[in-house]
């Protein structure tokens, strides 16, 4: 009997923002792995499951940031290869991921490697809050109303394709900001006439700032865990 | 003592996608109100309430669906007004909405009411799992990974709009498809060439169908309550 994988958003970093399903599946999966690529991400999802089920291991795979793209599919085929021979001992494996698994996440990887190699294994995925649905609730601040429409974007689309994108788009988020936040901070505080911003780094992590006014984001808020939501100024709002 | 409102995203439908902090507040919550506007969404936001927390009530508030500004103005009002007589009683209140909370509800509109009549309550939005995560969650399929783009737009936005958003963005997510779903096929079948498609329907409700043959898209299915994700297609993929 072949095992399963389930892939399972953690939310951004509240333990609180876990799902009961997602919390059910943890509870009794026989092992659990977590993606060790990503700059801070790997101590902080591993921080989510010491909080909701302390007495839980987890197993570290590598997702290196390298740009080269066939040292990546290697390194994604030996992850595939580790959770592959899990599930051919019919285990129960759950690949945990911040936010949600299918939105910027190394679970896509994981699972086009494990498609790759013809791996005729079952997979479910449970969904994860979002950092952007996180930031929005934390300022309180609507997404899309009525028929408004949003565009995400990653800060690497560059300040041309985010002006152009607040013309045809009532929200703009921006997320992977990383190093690029004294890029965004420049383009944000030149949109000031154009669009209300709302900057949130770190929700629901220690160090977590919601900040409304631009100017007052300093360099030593992370970039990294950092979401910026543009909102479309409007006549009579 | 003033009392607090919590607004609460319950996740589109399945009973598992409730947050662990939104189950938590919902337990000890004095008050639980649910929109009554939307068709069908009364009765989803009650029995997801009543498969997590049989014993509680839950007092409906109208929002009717009328286009007059000022008609829905009087009755978020009045949806305010009761909101904030139970608040002033120093009640905890939670109000319930399927999906995230920011993201096209009825919530927008009530902190909005609650706002425009200077009420100083303590307000916090507990986020909540978006439908289209959970659609592309049942179909196992990527979102946006890498520096790709995602646009989120209703269906009103019209056809012109969403083949230009193909253009400039690799994921394009249609909601609130309602009646329009003949359209919403139309265009999907004329843009097979250009991407990929799933149709989910009911994610995690009785009737669920997730369709990746446009063609296969019935009229007995549900416009309401539905999704659509467009990923563009790639050379090599």
């Amino acid at each position: 009997m072949m095992g399963k994988l389930y892939g399972i958003g953690l939310g951004p970093g509240d333990p609180g923002l876990v799902t009961l399903k997602g919390f059910r599946i943890l509870q009794v999966a026989d092992v659990i792995f977590a993606p060790k690529s990503e700059k801070g991400e790997v101590g902080i999802a591993r921080s989510i499951l010491r909080q909701i089920l302390p007495e839980k291991e987890c197993l570290e795979l590598a997702f290196p940031m390298v740009r080269d793209l066939r040292q990546l599919e290697q390194h994604w085929g030996e992850a595939a290869d580790i959770v592959a021979a899990k599930l051919a001992q019919g285990l129960t494996a759950a690949f945990v991921t911040l936010g949600d698994p299918l939105l910027y996440s190394t679970y896509n990887y994981l699972l086009e490697a494990l498609r790759r190699r013809n791996a005729h294994i079952s997979v479910e995925t449970v969904p994860g809050i979002t950092s952007f649905s996180a930031a929005a609730a934390l300022a309180n601040l609507p997404l899309v109303e009525g028929d408004e429409r949003l565009a995400l974007l990653p800060a690497a689309a560059g300040p041309e394709a985010i002006a152009q994108a607040l013309k045809a788009f009532d929200t703009v988020v921006l997320m992977k900001i990383g190093s690029r936040l004294p890029q965004v901070r420049r383009l944000m505080l030149s949109l000031d006439q154009a669009a209300d911003a709302v900057f949130v780094s770190r929700a629901g992590l220690e160090g977590e700032a919601v900040v409304r006014d631009i100017s007052q984001v300093q360099d030593d808020h992370l970039g990294y865990l950092s979401v910026v939501i543009l909102r479309r100024r409007k006549e009579g709002r």
